[in-house]
């Protein structure tokens, strides 16, 4: 019996997802609203928008299973959906991780700290958070927002006006939300996965480096003390049993003063988790893919050390990471464009020391010092 | 500039070839004498014999640089393809490999010990063969056989008869060549690449183990003294240069009282070498796509030991082997049929005791303690 699973959005999630699921006999078929969309290269496309009831009819109908490649599929879309096929995770953990005020809600539900926030509709709301939670602080669109877009920052009281012009329109539509702004140490997240019986696993703690609001550069295992990592994996567990969570997802989290505040959870697999296709003895990719179908999930033990650098933008020359002895390239399939993530690529050692050369000796050849600076030091540190 | 991978076979090897060159950016074309061929799930088919020129005008206006899944195709039509775009291994290499009696003959004259040998055309020069090399001794076709396919066993010079009723019609068209039959102890391979200007790496040795001549496990690395394999990996090498050959080859070797005997070699990715996908730092499908696109060859060394079975007819459940912590399944998305390769396990372990334990479990989880039972017994002694 083929199982044949649908993934509605074709980037490059959608891409590897079917890559990593061909060695379980899977087939797949991927629905996006560009016919261009790179999972297309090697998974049937299906080319309508997510709120296309006869694209959607077409893609039910030929799928035994669906999932998500992209979290901002309409919540209603995805109700619909699974009325026909089963579909991982369920539409609630997506409407909740879909909505900022949602997910923080619950984290604090939860007793996973958080940074500040308050919901705002109107402009007044706006001045009365400001007023309660202080600046500086980030004025966010609750739904929609990815990748730093949909968010202005508040240095003072004197920024309502400007904060309240970039955003206020959106208000009505995808509702703001006003949270705290928080002088983190370090950016940490972990990618976890949670089976339909409930058997749950986390891949290593990972430190993250974004430059514009986009992920730069990821390294695991993160430096960080076991208690800290026990902390982070109880918080995600308890995330996903709360979600009744099916797959993976990520947590993204700050460390201030050796707290963990919940920033916010990505309901899927997560850029930061890419570095598990090397780095680890099961990829992000293959466990989700298990534990959608309800197979076990397999280990998640890392082989090493491992940092992904991700290619914004346009792709840097191969032949620098190739060169390395544990180098490894993924390439999109994307056309350039500013700001498009189209590619990124893996670094794994068996020692740290060996990791920073290796990083030192990519950045130099690709005159991207900047970008693996804050991994190298970290791991000299 | 998006380069397009043409493979000339589209069975699992084209598969693995596919999805191990996503992430490099590349594109396929896969052209296979059948509709269902397993490649074309992931990657465009066009169907037609491997002599249609009508097929083949298509496949090569497609594709920037073509290469093989399947070594019988035929020496012209991959002459014919090299005259319009790059063709690796190249067809010389292809049409030696292609042949037991020239890859023999070569073989020789690089001085790698070899079994005894004389090509049959004859009824008559099949007998002065025999009485030469004396019994047991097996008659082969030279060209077109596999998996045992296409061989004869001769006890004794009584069986003459019977070895040119079962072979001799089929002389005048593939040519018969007899060898001597060795009482091996051990079958290993070297599963080797060479890039366009000249770089070679091997993987570690591995051992194989075959039942009715189809290969059934492979374990990595083999155990050898270093000596062996570094002569193991002399031959390999002096066989890629004599060749100027490009790509991943596999060659096949007999080990009988310390000598290493050639038997022959497989001008593509190998069966032996599936391990390489989670065993070691750099799969064979990926470094095969390296060498042929002129890229820096990744790094071939091991991750802990590795142990692949063949799933031979129709594949067991996958269950016990996703529950072991380094158990991989590879399913080639083939429908079963006797005699047929429709996948592959790979069990990965940091030492040799866990692999044998893994091994173990899995084997009496699926009832196949006799396909396991000579690779724990390696392992253990």
């Amino acid at each position: 019996m083929t199982t044949t699973v649908g993934i509605l959005g074709g980037g490059q999630l959608a891409r590897m997802l079917a890559l990593a699921g061909a060695p379980l006999g899977l087939r797949f078929r991927v629905l996006d609203q560009t016919a261009d969309a790179c999972a297309g290269q090697f998974a049937p496309l299906i080319v309508g928008d997510y709120t296309d009831r006869a694209a959607l009819e077409t893609f039910a109908s030929q799928v035994e299973v669906a999932t998500f490649d992209f979290e901002n599929v309409p919540a209603e879309s995805a109700a619909w959906l699974a009325e026909r096929v089963p579909v991982f995770p369920n539409p609630r953990a997506l409407a909740v991780a879909q909505d900022r005020l949602a997910e923080k809600t619950l984290f604090r539900e939860l007793g996973i700290p958080v940074p500040a926030f308050a919901p705002v509709d109107t402009r007044e709301q706006l001045e009365q958070a400001v007023a309660r939670i202080g600046t500086p602080c980030i004025l966010k669109t609750r739904r929609l927002g990815y990748d730093g877009k949909g968010q202005f920052r508040l240095r003072g009281a004197d920024d309502v006006d400007a904060a309240w012009a970039a955003l206020g329109a959106q208000a009505p539509k995808v509702g703001l939300i006003l949270e705290g702004f928080v002088a983190f140490e370090r950016e940490l997240s972990v990618v976890a996965c949670r089976t339909r019986d409930g058997a749950f696993r986390t891949w290593p703690l990972t430190e993250n480096w974004h430059v514009d609001g986009i992920l730069s550069a990821s390294l695991a295992p993160a430096r960080v003390d076991a208690a800290q990592a026990q902390t982070a994996i109880a918080h995600a567990r308890s995330i996903a049993e709360a979600l009744d969570y099916v797959g993976v997802f990520a947590l993204e989290m700050f460390s201030r003063d050796g707290v963990l505040l919940a920033n916010e959870m990505a309901p899927r697999v997560h850029n930061s988790g890419h570095w598990t296709i090397e780095g680890s003895e099961t990829s992000q990719f293959q466990n989700h893919l298990r534990a959608v179908l309800g197979l076990p999930l397999g280990d998640t033990r890392m082989l090493g050390h491992a940092c992904m650098l991700n290619w914004i933008g346009a792709l840097p020359a191969a032949g620098p990471v190739l060169a390395e002895a544990g180098g490894h390239w993924h390439d999109y399939g994307k056309s350039p464009r500013e700001g498009r993530k189209v590619g990124h690529a893996t670094l794994r050692a068996d020692s740290a020391a060996e990791l920073a050369d290796a990083l030192a000796r990519v950045g130099r050849a690709l005159g991207r010092e900047a970008q693996v600076a804050p991994v190298v030091e970290r791991l000299r540190g």
